[in-house]
């Protein structure tokens, strides 16, 4: 994409002064509208070193209401962040909807210095072409529930950028982002990268150019070229964005696209009804299983740790099958600093405003730990599928996009459980009733759950269907029995402690 | 405190299991009861190496509802962490008003490591003997908005830790706590240091135990003994806590506090009356003085990064007087990645449940970097006091407790503006006429700022007041002479060039 460039375009101070008056008013009335709407805007600024990119990005936001956009300069990851999925800490800052996320450096450039950069080669460019198939799948999500994102890229000759070195030199300005990379912004040590680079950054804009997130190649030789066609480019991308929108009011979002679970064996009737809820164990059998599985976690925990591999277990299943003492069983012996219990309820009105992943990314465990989702992101084709909290289209996309998610996970290292606790219609009745007449239980039973309930049958099917579409290689689901509440106990921890030895025989 | 500990104390299995039992139950009420009245609880847990916290934590939160309760594992702070002020890094954690902050180690340690055991010697201890005083004002400003803040150090005896670093190694259980701190885990080479921080300990729990956050010393030889003590006090503080609310509803809060800021010189009369509106500068002096100090100010910018000081620069003033014209005009040529503006509106729900200056944490500039508040944490002593959104003592303390923030920012290396624009009722009557009938401008002009200006009067009393309470060596106010925007914008642009090089000539 940057071959056929006409780096030689400049544009005049007076003409430039004379749109940017213009183009400024334009950009911040927009910016109101796009709020109004709820239009969230990501964009993402990359090129060269030297570009001028500081310099372009701070016109372009000075004529922007500074209540509505966030500024991200992508430097170098925390330690947490290194044990962290890559892309989660982007996902993590993807804007509320109706602001603007501005990207001073992303996903991009992280990926070619912490993937490719760091082990050059084939394993490098193993490691570069997968996360590239994870860019997409998470630029489709976003764009998919209505993020408009624009992606530019800076380009320069070398031989601009050579005298820009020097000029920089001459200044003595600092590096700002080399000194974040732990560089001390002493040496331009990437003065002779663009030979080398060149090629790799061709590939990447291919690759990740879609009309879900299109780049935009800037000619930045020239500065005043470089901001007005920045300008030019986001004041025409939000007017269109705008005008779709008010033009068929409801219907903000794109179609139902092809999901890739259309490939998944469909299983012949219910999953659910082949339960077999008679199993049970004895209290003694029971016990000893209890304390052996127990202990074997214990120490397993800290293998995990010692072998930076983490453990994602997520519990679904009817209310009051079971889960909170399935947790508790699991949890009882671990160490704190190691596990985490994350709750999962409805949204909370900041959660609405994203993307609906977002607001598990930051539960997601760091390499060698463990978190246990009590429900999960499984909720958007169950609960918010059943109750009408979003549209078919959304639900309807989203198995893809938990399994795309879920293979990020697994990319990263994540051995995944997924156990859906099993009972019978007749079970629940039961554990409601000694709920409700238990003083210290009460506080547990509401009215949503008799709600839920009297929609067992609608809650029945989509359950199904979750089990059958989400279940992909690496994390499948896993029915648990659960009328016995200590054969379910007993069969959760079993299961989670032999795969997770199985796994870790295998590194 | 630790001196007289009797360490010898045990509890039978027995015994411990069916206390446990009670103790659980009632935990779990509590926690509930206490969310429904919103109190807000942190507990520290701190401690020898090997006196088995994580263990007699773990046993602490599994009655508790993990929808409930935060847990923090304290390890090395992270590379953005350490370019903060050392304090804010655990204000931002912080729970909301209802939950439960559990701290597994804490700024306590933190200080040890960080600023005590790097710097040993007097420098070492002077650090840390300053930052005990900070931790005071942290904690009392918590305490006195109605957190209850409880403190454990488990203690062991020089002997029982050195056994269990044997069993510690024998089993080879992974250092935790070492590994994030970048040791590997691989040596125990806090084996020898008993003796040494016994000292340290001690002085530490004296200097900042206090009514509004006790220190609990827990005998931890034995388990159960120590899992009982640290159940009953923590119920025993918040059944304690419950009662005093529900007994005086509506009195949450402690009383009125003799407030640091009567020892500040009382002005005669109003500052703000004192004001000379009619400076002016001809449109040519503007324009150098302009062109001079944005082009020293972008030079600087860089001479701050380069020795890693911060600068806040707080603009308040009426309505219309030119915040948003001075700001712009201030960062036109800076780089975006060295500077932010921060919009400072009405607290959300989030906010609101949270003691107030927690919001303003995450926008404390990096070491380096420039911080501009667009209105700032005095709306509490302005408009908070003046609409009645806080009561007559939250905004009567709020004066100590800003002089103590601000305090904390200056101590870790930060310049600050605070800058007061000042116009009279006709220029701003003018001004919102005008921006009315400005097409392009009347977004800017809202039923609030109608509101505003008809509570002149009651605005005036608490901006004097705040300016003669809160102008302390370090972080005095400054009042620009707003009538003339262009003096007005001139005056803030070499005030602050000005100021910056002053100090920069410091060091």
């Amino acid at each position: 994409m940057l071959e056929n460039v006409d780096l030689s375009q400049t544009i005049p101070n007076d003409e430039y002064k004379k749109s940017m008056k213009t183009l400024e008013v334009k950009l911040g009335a927009l910016q109101r509208r796009a709020w109004e709407l709820k239009i969230p805007i990501i964009l993402v600024f990359e090129g060269w070193h030297a570009s001028g990119m500081g310099e372009d990005i701070n016109r372009f936001i000075l004529p922007l209401d500074p209540r509505g956009f966030d500024f991200h300069t992508m430097t170098r990851p925390c330690y947490d962040d290194r044990l962290k999925p890559f892309l989660l800490r982007f996902w993590e800052l993807i804007p509320v909807k109706g602001r603007i996320g501005i990207f001073d450096r992303s996903w991009y450039s992280r990926a070619i210095i912490e993937l490719f950069g760091k082990e050059k080669g084939e394993k490098g460019e193993k490691a570069l072409e997968n996360i590239l198939e994870e860019i997409t799948y998470f630029e489709r999500q976003l764009a998919d529930d209505g993020y408009l994102i624009l992606k530019f890229f800076l380009h320069i000759s070398e031989k601009e950028q050579k005298e820009r070195f020097k000029e920089i030199k001459k200044k003595d300005i600092p590096l700002i982002l080399d000194e974040y990379e732990g560089k001390n912004g002493k040496e331009l040590d990437f003065i002779e990268q663009y030979e080398e680079y060149l090629p790799v950054v061709e590939k990447i804009l291919e690759k990740t150019d879609s009309p879900n997130a299109p780049w935009t190649i800037v000619e930045a030789n020239d500065r005043n070229f470089a901001v007005l066609k920045i300008m030019v480019t986001v004041t025409h991308a939000i007017e269109t964005s705008i005008e779709k929108i008010t033009r068929t009011p409801g219907q903000q979002t794109i179609k139902y696209l092809d999901i890739a679970t259309t490939n998944l064996p469909v299983l012949n009737g219910s999953t659910l009804e082949k339960t077999d809820l008679s199993k049970t164990i004895s209290m003694e059998e029971y016990r000893e299983s209890k304390k052996l599985y127990q202990n074997r976690l214990e120490a397993l925990q800290y293998e995990l740790f010692r072998k930076k591999r983490s453990v994602v277990i997520i519990f679904e299943g009817w209310d009051a099958a079971g889960k909170g003492g399935g947790i508790r069983r699991l949890v009882e012996e671990l160490n704190p600093r190691l596990y985490r219990v994350v709750p999962v309820g409805s949204p909370n009105d900041t959660e609405k405003a994203h993307q609906y992943l977002w607001r598990f990314c930051d539960a997601i465990p760091l390499a060698g730990h463990i978190t246990i989702f009590d429900r999960s992101w499984y909720g958007r084709v169950l609960v918010e599928r059943v109750e009408g909290f979003c549209t078919e289209e959304e639900w309807g996309r989203a198995y893809r996009e938990i399994n795309e998610f879920e293979k990020i996970l697994v990319d990263a290292g994540a051995i995944i459980f997924k156990f859906w606790l099993q009972i019978d219609k007749e079970t629940q009745l039961e554990r409601f009733e000694s709920r409700r007449n238990d003083p210290e239980k009460n506080w547990k039973i509401t009215d949503d759950d008799w709600r839920n309930r009297n929609r067992w049958n609608d809650y029945k099917v989509a359950v199904d269907e979750m089990l059958q579409k989400t279940s992909t290689t690496g994390a499948s689901w896993i029915i648990i029995e659960s009328r016995d509440k200590r054969y379910s106990r007993a069969k959760i921890l079993k299961t989670v402690v032999e795969a997770i030895e199985e796994e870790l025989k295998k590194n």
